[in-house]
C-alpha cells in the first residue's frame, strides 16, 4: 500500500487539446469514413458561408471530390469560395491550431463558433494520410495569393508549416480570383450516396441558405448545381454584450476582476446589453452599490448582491430593476418566405405553411425558432414524415433521435392535425416533411460534431409552440379540403344526377322537363367560395381569382379578405374589384349582395415575387352566413395581425438602433420574455 | 471590401480549453440542474473507484448531498472514499487542471479517461456559486491529510488554489483515517428521484461494481446503502502497447519521429503489442526494411510501407505478417455470475440469463461485451422493457435513443424470442430487462460526457450477437414454460377428474373402481423432468432437486446431465447419485431403467456460492425418446463447452504471459478477431 497514491500520481500529466481531439476524433464528426467526408465538407462550407457573410459577399462556392486511392479510401476534397480571404499570416493559426477563431467570445448567430471545425479536417487528413492540407487564400488588397501546407503537432496544438509562397491565382477563364480561400485536403474517407451524403448535405444547406450558389463535382465528374435563388444577403448580424439574466456568478466574478472600466456605472453600462441608466440606477440601489465605487473595490458578497439584483431577487423600491431584452439584430433568421421557397422547390408537395416565431430569450442568449411543413404531393404517406432539422442555417444529418429539435416533434400529438402517431408520440407518419431551424446566438449542441441540439427548456417551449401552431394550421387545411371535396361531390351529384332523373322522369310520363335550378339552390343550401393562385409564366406574375357562389335562397351580403405576402415585398395589381387593406397583408372586398343563384368573382395579379413563393391565398369573410372554402374573421385573427403589424415596426426600431448603438434600445418597449404567445401563421399557405 | 479580410481576421484569438468547456458545460453532462447534481456524483464516485482498484482496495464510498439554499438551488455535495489518496502537490493538477491525468496514454479499461471529469465539477461549481471546491485527501505514508480550497482559473486553465493545510482527519468512531480522499463542492443544482437520479445511478454503479461498498445520505437524512456482495476486486489490468491494427499513418510518422530506439527491430519490439520475433522480422520483410536501420533514417514512403505491412497490405512470403491478437488483460468484464447476482438482487423476476463474450478487437483495441437478460415477476409487460446500459462499469443514464448499445438491441427482432416489438425494430415490450456493458480499452462515447456510445461496426456486430444469443435462451425458457404448462393441466386434468369420474360411474353403475394408472400413463405418454434450484438458508448451500417421471408404458433409459456453475468455483457435494463430470461444468447420471408409471429423484447440493448466484439448472439429456423439461444434449452443445474449456485454458495462457511479458504471448495460439462465434450462456439459467 506504501508508496501507490505516489506512483500513480507520478504517471499524470497534462495532455494538449489536440491530442484530446486526435484521440476523440468522433466528437469531431470522424468516426466513420463516409461521415469523415460529410463532416470535411460541412466544416469548409460552413466557414465560407461564415466568411462571405461577415464581408458580405454573396457566396459562389465550389466543392470536388475525387478518389485517389479506391482501394486504400483515401480522397481528395477542394473546397473554393469567394469569401473575403485570410491574410497570410493568420492561415496557419486558422487551419493549424484548434480552438483558435473570432467568433467564440462573440454574441451573435454564426455558423462556427468554437475555432475547432476546420483544424479537425487538417488533423483528420494528417492523421488518416500523414498528408498536409494545401491552402490558398487571396485577400483584395494584395496581388497575389498566399498558398502554404499546413500540418499540426498535436502534440502542442501548433501549425505546422511547409512550401509557403505566393502565386497568381488563374481562374478557369484564364481571369485572376479576386478574392477567396480555397482548400484541398486529402483524407481516408467514403463517398456514399442516399440520405446521409454529401450532396444531401449540400441540398439541405442550399435550403436554408438561398443567396448561395453552389456547385458540387462528385467523383464520377457529375456536376451539381444550386442556384442562388436570391440575392438578398441573409440580415447582417451585430455582436451583442451579454445580457444580465444569463450571467453566472462566476462570469461575473471574473468580469468584475478584470474590469478596466473608471466605476461601478461604468461597469454596468459598458459591458452588458439591455442595462439603460435607468436601469443602471435600479441596479445599483437594488444591490446597495454605490455607483461610483471603484471596480478593485468590488468583492465578494458585492458580487453576489450584484447577480442577486441582475436575477430580480434583490428589489428596487419594490420590484426588480427594469431591464430591456436583449436586442436581436445579432439573429438572422431565414424567414418564412424564403423556408418556403427553399422547400418547395426541393421537394414536390400540396401544401406548405412556414412559421418564424418572434425572438426569445435563454440564459441572457436571444434566440429563434422557424419552422415549416410541407404536405402532400408525392411523398410516401405510409413512412414517418422527413424531419430536416438545421441549426444557425447549418443542416443537421446524424443523431436525429438525440436531438431537441426532433423531441419537440415527437412532443406533439400529431392524430388531431390529420397525421398518424401511434399512440400521440415519436416522429408521426404521414406524406409530409417537418423543417426546424434555430437560430440562435449560442447554439448548444450535444457535442462539438454539432449534430444534435442539447435539451433546454425554453428552445424546447419555442419549437412545441411552433409546430402546435403549424399542426393547426395543417387540420385546417385538412378539414377545409375534406369539407371542399364534399360539398363538390354532393354539388355534382345534384347537378349532374337530379336534371338526369328530372328529363328521365319527364320522359316516360311524357311531361315538360322541369326547372330544377330553385330545388337544386334549395338542397345545397350553403354558399361557396372557391380560389386559385397561380404562376403566370409569362407575366412573371402571381394570378390569383376568387369566386363565391351563393346556392342559398336568399340574397347574401359579405366582406371578402385575402392574405397576400405584403411582407415580403409583394404588389396587388390588376385588381378591378377595388377594395381596400385591411391591416398588414390583408386586403378587403366589401362586395354588393348577392342574389340566390348568382356568383361574383374578384380577379388580381401579384407582383414581386418569385415562381413558388406564394402558392396559396386565404380567404375570409365577414357576414352572418357561413361560406364553404373561407374562413370567419373573428376578433383572435385581428389580433394577431395587430400583434403582426406592431412586430414589424418594433423591427424597424431594432434595425435603427443597431446603427446608434445602446442608447436607442431603450426604444424597444416591451421584453421579448414576456412575449410568449403563438405567432400565427399569416403568410403560411393554410387557405 | 479592402481591408475586410484583414478586420476578421484582427478578431482571431486563441481560447483555452477551460474557456471552451466553460462555455459548453453541457457538453461534460451540466446542462440541466438536475443532471449537473448526477455528473458531479458521478465523476467523484468514477475517481474514487477507478483509485480504489489501481491501488487494489476494496472501495467503502460515502455519498452525502445536502440543500444549502432551496431557494437559490444551492446544494452541497461530499464524496468521501478510502482510496490509496493524492499526495499534496498533485492535489491541484488534478481538480485544477483540464485534461491533466494519468489514464490518456494508457490502453486499458478504466472508468476516468481524459483528466476532464472532476476538474468539471469543481469549474462548475465556481461558475454557478462562484465557490472553490474543498479537497481532502490523505495517503498512508504521511500521518496528516492535506487539505485545500480548488478553484480554476479558466482564461489559463490552471488551478487556484486558498487555505492550503494539513490535519488529522478525525473519522465517526474518533480514530483517524488511513487514506482516502473527500471532496465538498457546493453547486447550483436539483436534487431529484426517479429514474433518471442520484439514487438510480448508485443503485446501478453497484450492479456492474459487487465488490464496492456504496453509502448514500439523502438531502432528507435518509440513508440508502449497497452491500458488497463479493471480496473479490475486478481483475487487475494491465496497460498494454497499441496493437498495429489500430494505427493510422499520422500517429506511425509520431511514433518513428519520436522514438529513441536504437533502430526498427527494436522500435517493433518494444512499442506495439502483438508483434513477436518472427511477426518483427515479417514485417520488416513485407515492408522492404532492413531491421538494423536506424529510427532516423525511416522517413516518408519507409513509414507507409510499414503501415501497408501492419495493415496486411504488404505481404511476407506471399501472406501478411502473423500478429498476435492483443492481450485482454486490460479488460476487467463483471463476468456472468456477478452480472446475475447484481441483476437479480435489485429486480424481482423469475428468469436470469448473462452472457460474456470473448473479447474482440477494433482499431487495435481490445473490447469485450456483456449482456444481461431478465424477465418475468412483478415487471410491467406493456411498457419497453427497462434497458441497463454501461461502460466499463458506468452507468449510462442519458441519451438512450442515440447509443450504440440500445441501437445493438434494437437491431433485433425480439417477436421471435417472445418479446412485442412493433415491426420487429425498436425498443421490444415486455415483463424484461436488458443490461448490457462494453469493456474496453477505448470506449468511444458520442461526447465528453460520456452518457451514450458512438457508431462502431465491430462493437455493434459483437453486442448485437450477444443479443441474439440470449434472445435463443429467453426464447427456450418460454417455450420450455409453456410446454410443461401444458402438460402440467394435461397431467393434473388426468390425475384428477380422471379418478373422480371412474369413481363416480363405478358408484352409479355399482361396480368396482377400476384400476386407473396404466390408462393415464396411456394418455400422458411422456417422460417429464422437474427440477427446483433453491437457497437453503440453514446450510448457505444451493439445492438442486432433480425428478424424473416416466409416464409412458415402456421401460425407459436417459442419461441426465445438469449444468452447474463450476467456473465460478461452485462444488457439487451430497450427490448420493454417483455420476461423473461430462465437460466443463456439467454433470452426468446414467439412470437404470425406469419402469412405466416410476419416478426417479437426483439430489445434491452447490457449495462456494451466494444467495442469489445460481437460480435455475438447465437440464439435459440423452437417450431415444423426448423428455418434456429437459434439452436433448446433441453436438451442437458439445461443441460449445469444449470451446468454453479451451477457452478457459486459453485465459489461464493469458495470465501467466502478462507476467513474462511479450514472449509468451506467442503461446496464445489463435487470434480473438478470428473466433466470432457466439458464446453459449452455459451457465446462464436458461434451463
Amino acid at each position: 500500500m506504501a508508496g501507490i497514491a505516489q506512483k500513480l500520481a507520478s504517471n499524470q500529466k497534462q495532455v494538449a487539446i489536440s491530442e484530446f481531439f486526435e484521440k476523440n476524433k468522433h466528437f469531431l464528426g470522424f468516426d466513420s469514413l463516409a461521415r469523415s467526408l460529410i463532416t470535411a465538407v460541412k466544416e469548409a462550407v460552413d466557414n465560407a458561408l461564415d466568411a462571405c457573410e461577415e464581408a458580405r459577399i454573396l457566396p459562389t462556392i465550389r466543392i470536388q471530390i475525387s478518389k485517389i486511392d479506391v482501394k486504400k479510401d483515401i480522397i481528395r476534397l477542394v473546397v473554393e469560395d469567394n469569401g473575403p480571404g485570410i491574410p497570410q499570416k493568420s492561415i496557419e493559426k486558422v487551419f493549424g491550431q484548434l480552438l483558435f477563431g473570432s467568433r467564440f467570445h462573440a454574441i451573435r448567430q454564426s455558423r462556427g463558433q468554437q475555432g475547432i471545425g476546420i483544424t479537425g479536417v487538417v488533423m483528420y487528413c494528417q492523421l488518416t494520410t500523414g498528408r498536409t492540407t494545401h491552402v490558398r487564400s487571396k485577400i483584395a488588397t494584395e496581388p497575389t495569393a498566399a498558398v502554404v501546407d499546413i500540418g499540426l503537432d498535436t502534440r502542442k496544438n501548433k501549425a505546422t508549416k511547409a512550401n509557403a509562397g505566393r502565386e497568381i491565382w488563374y481562374q478557369e477563364d484564364g481571369s485572376s480570383k479576386e478574392h477567396g480561400t480555397e482548400i484541398t485536403a486529402e483524407m481516408k474517407a467514403k463517398y456514399q450516396k442516399g440520405r446521409q451524403s454529401v450532396w444531401q448535405y449540400l441540398r439541405m444547406t442550399s435550403i436554408v441558405n438561398p443567396h448561395a450558389e453552389i456547385t458540387f463535382i462528385d467523383p464520377e465528374g457529375v456536376k451539381h448545381h444550386w442556384n442562388r435563388v436570391t440575392e438578398r444577403l441573409p440580415t447582417k448580424v451585430e455582436s451583442i454584450k451579454p445580457h444580465p439574466h444569463g450571467i453566472e456568478l462566476g462570469q461575473l466574478q471574473r468580469m468584475v476582476s478584470e474590469s478596466k472600466d473608471l466605476n461601478l456605472n461604468h461597469f454596468l453600462l459598458n459591458n452588458f446589453s439591455g442595462v439603460t441608466n435607468r436601469a443602471r440606477k435600479e441596479l445599483c440601489k437594488a444591490a446597495e452599490l454605490e455607483g461610483t465605487r471603484k471596480m478593485k473595490t468590488i468583492k465578494g458578497d458585492d458580487i453576489r448582491h450584484l447577480l442577486e439584483a441582475f436575477q430580480g431577487e434583490r428589489l428596487c423600491d419594490g420590484s426588480p430593476a427594469k431591464l430591456l431584452k436583449p436586442p436581436t439584430n445579432c439573429l438572422s433568421p431565414i424567414e418564412e418566405m424564403l423556408i418556403k421557397k427553399g422547400l418547395s422547390k426541393t421537394i414536390d408537395s400540396r401544401f406548405v405553411t412556414t412559421l418564424t416565431r418572434v425572438p426569445s430569450v435563454t440564459q441572457g442568449n436571444p434566440f429563434q425558432v422557424e419552422v415549416g411543413l410541407i404536405f402532400g404531393g408525392s411523398m410516401a404517406s405510409d413512412k414517418p414524415v422527413e424531419v430536416l432539422r438545421f441549426a444557425n442555417r447549418v443542416p443537421l444529418m446524424y443523431q436525429q433521435g438525440g436531438c431537441l429539435l426532433t423531441k419537440a416533434i415527437e412532443s406533439v400529438d400529431w392524430r388531431q392535425y390529420g397525421l398518424e402517431q401511434a399512440g400521440g408520440k415519436g416522429v408521426p407518419k404521414g406524406p409530409a416533411a417537418i423543417l426546424v431551424h434555430l437560430a440562435s446566438t449560442n447554439v448548444q449542441f450535444t457535442s462539438e460534431a454539432k449534430e444534435a441540439l442539447a435539451d433546454n427548456g425554453e428552445v424546447m417551449e419555442e419549437a412545441r409552440k411552433a409546430m402546435l401552431e403549424m399542426g393547426r394550421g395543417l387540420r385546417k387545411h385538412l378539414e377545409k379540403k375534406k369539407k371542399m371535396a364534399k360539398t363538390k361531390e354532393k354539388f355534382e351529384l345534384i347537378n349532374d344526377i337530379l336534371p338526369a332523373i328530372a328529363e328521365k322522369s319527364a320522359h316516360i310520363l311524357d311531361r315538360p322537363v322541369p326547372e330544377l335550378a330553385g330545388s337544386i339552390t334549395k338542397i345545397m343550401s350553403a354558399v361557396i367560395c372557391e380560389s386559385t393562385t397561380v404562376w403566370n409564366k409569362e407575366t412573371k406574375q402571381t394570378d390569383v381569382e376568387i369566386t363565391l357562389f351563393n346556392y342559398t335562397s336568399r340574397v347574401r351580403a359579405y366582406t371578402i379578405l385575402a392574405t397576400w405576402p405584403e411582407k415580403a415585398g409583394a404588389k396587388i395589381i390588376g385588381n378591378d374589384t377595388g377594395g381596400r387593406k385591411e391591416a398588414l397583408g390583408v386586403w378587403a372586398w366589401k362586395l354588393d349582395a348577392l342574389q340566390p343563384g348568382e356568383q361574383v368573382k374578384i380577379n388580381y395579379s401579384l407582383t414581386g415575387l418569385e415562381r413558388g413563393d406564394w402558392t396559396e391565398t386565404e380567404i375570409l369573410f365577414r357576414g352572418s352566413q357561413d361560406v364553404i372554402g373561407a374562413t370567419k374573421m373573428d376578433e383572435k385573427f385581428l389580433e394577431e395581425i395587430r400583434r403582426q403589424e406592431k412586430l414589424q415596426s418594433e423591427e424597424v426600431v431594432v434595425e435603427d438602433s443597431s446603427a446608434t448603438g445602446e442608447v436607442a434600445q431603450e426604444a424597444i418597449p416591451e421584453p421579448v420574455v414576456a412575449a410568449p404567445e403563438g405567432q400565427r401563421t399569416l403568410f403560411g399557405g393554410d387557405a
